[in-house]
């Protein structure tokens, strides 16, 4: 069946997802629906972009991404559809597809232009609905829209790479559900500049000298069980995203911390890499 | 695939949700099952018909929604099936299914009696899915309950109409993920009443003399971006269901506020419109 | 179709959940997917514990469940995928499937072996969902993995039963989403050994002398409805899954508190029930 996913800041008690639901089976009725995430902080386009950019390569070519994040229509804020990395997305023209897929070049984008034809109580989410329908329907997109030559881009936070210093700087993006603090330092960018040099990473009054690879491969399994003392290690680590994260071993928010409260980090917070 | 919908108060940690889906599928492997919300306040009658009544229209004609929130089984608290407005609720007989659907006559109405005949470890949330499976198997109500002649009627807040002194008073219905707070007014009865005339809306110290059709209205497009001062605008704003909603631009609860904290508006608080 | 269940401690915020979907989806377009559990509190195998197996017997027989709490493959947490009670599980070899299906033995036991060959940035999930799946074709457990004769036994908390004191002294295991304080002791634990005798049952400063098989069951409901008393009233109640349950009458943990709060009982706190 042809895949739909939902990312939207709508939440979960009210009830805009169950109608975007129950909207998208009286078109097509059958069509797995999967909800990425409904909490994306209000309005946060970054957040929303990590988040999709982490998840919509796992799903199969040709899945229909819907964006629920600042898509209200207005002069400022148009409506696309986007066929980008084999995949469709369909939001506002407010940047956040330029965050998602910014290493690809999109193969196809429209100004959906669909609003006055169909008559709604709800607009923003029924037009994108009914793109996304036409779309699994094997509709093109010209149908549906006009052709754009390219969508808003904005910047993510980079990381700034100083070559000449041996020096990387970069930034907290995102804090995940175990406090884990991710960085948008990537493997690729040290594997890139600096591959197997030896290196300091600072994070406020924190050094590490390795990035490890799981969470675990800091513990001497050697040392009997009882006699190591390991809750609560603070650590680098490459996520699963290939992102350097700050984490602390089996951490927990809402008891002993997590990273983001332990070594009191934020969103937008500076990390620095010193190489030899 | 027909659907089975499910609002309830069991949250989204506990296995209650997970029980009831697993206990669908056993009887109907072939069923779209969607979650309205399972984040109502427990035994919150109004936020859940609030919820419900803004979402069941969305999905397809003979579609049954479960409603799981003060379910209880006793003797002032029976079970019902109810074919209202061309879709099917399965609830207790506890006022909500009236304010759900009070526009509409029930085109039938049946007291669940059933218990006797399943043996179960969880009797409310067992029955009301054995009926469901019943009726999306195209089984009749007859078979599952005996008739009523009506439902429990409970009245919601209503706003109330002095077509004499010009004015409505309304109330707090509902907080949206947002913080938005909505009312009880709605376009309709605006447009019955007062259609056309000029009015101020007073909630608390605010005073406002437009509701907006969208939130972005206000934005004056032609000053340039940077010029504009826009976030945390307070507005009134007809909400995508209907209803005069008080909202603040790009409101987050969690950093900024929404309206119910910024104008301090709680559930029920009253809300005045005077009409020239 | 077959069915996959999922409890994990990601979260519903994370790209986690919804990129597990987006594999399964890629491998097997038909399957149903049901989130059991995302909010079990980080590392908690007991709280995953308690939740899966009173989800669990809901499914369909053959129904695969993936546990995704403290899951990272390290040489001592080998990953598992069991046979057992007709259902399948796969998760770590952490005592957790151990704690959920302590009354049955196994039919088949496997060390999972593939991680050699598939390629993953996600591998822990990418390895759980490939034997998933695999098992839902209908392969057998050999090929994804190495007999084992027995996965790891962790002791949950267990009542102890004085039989010569008449006394049974349990503990809170679990706190749901109303508040309720679920404990250790059963229903069938206390036919077995002290059927149909007096009791009283402590929890800190507060006795009880029934347990009722439903929250309703104290009103008595010939009292005229506005002339009774008893929102707020504090029981002890057999819950759906035969545990005895402290709760309170419609409490509600945001507003007037729930058991746990209002009685003042926590995880692991002991409760005592002294037969005469």
């Amino acid at each position: 069946m042809a895949i739909i996913t939902l990312t939207t800041d709508f939440g979960l008690k009210d009830h805009f997802v169950g109608a975007i639901k129950g909207t998208i089976y009286r078109e097509l009725p059958n069509v797995n629906i999967v909800d990425i995430s409904h909490l994306i902080s209000p309005f946060n386009l970054h957040e929303a972009a990590y988040i999709i950019k982490n998840a919509y390569k796992s799903f199969p070519a040709g899945s229909v991404h819907i964006i629920g994040v600042d898509s209200e229509l207005n002069p400022e804020n148009k409506h696309i559809a986007v066929k980008v990395d084999n995949h469709y997305f369909i939001g506002a023209d407010n940047g956040i597809i330029s965050l998602i897929a910014h290493e690809y070049n999109p193969e196809q984008i429209v100004e959906i232009n669909i609003h006055d034809y169909i008559e709604t109580i709800f607009p923003v989410l029924d037009v994108f609905v009914k793109v996304a329908c036409h779309i699994i329907r094997g509709g093109s997109l010209d149908v549906v829209g006009k052709p754009l030559l390219e969508i808003k881009q904005i910047k993510g936070l980079s990381p700034i790479i100083y070559q000449d210093k041996n020096q990387i700087v970069g930034n907290v993006i995102y804090i995940d559900n175990y406090g884990n603090v991710v960085t948008n330092i990537t493997r690729k960018i040290i594997n890139t500049h600096f591959k197997s040099r030896s290196f300091e990473l600072y994070a406020r009054n924190y050094r590490f000298k390795k990035i490890h690879d799981r969470y675990s491969d800091f513990i001497n399994f050697n040392i009997e069980k009882h006699k190591r003392n390991i809750d609560g290690e603070k650590m680098a680590v490459y996520n699963s995203s290939g992102f350097v994260e700050l984490a602390v071993y089996k951490s927990n928010l809402q008891t002993v911390g997590g990273a983001s409260t332990l070594l009191g980090l934020n969103y937008r917070d500076t990390i620095t890499i010193n190489f030899e």
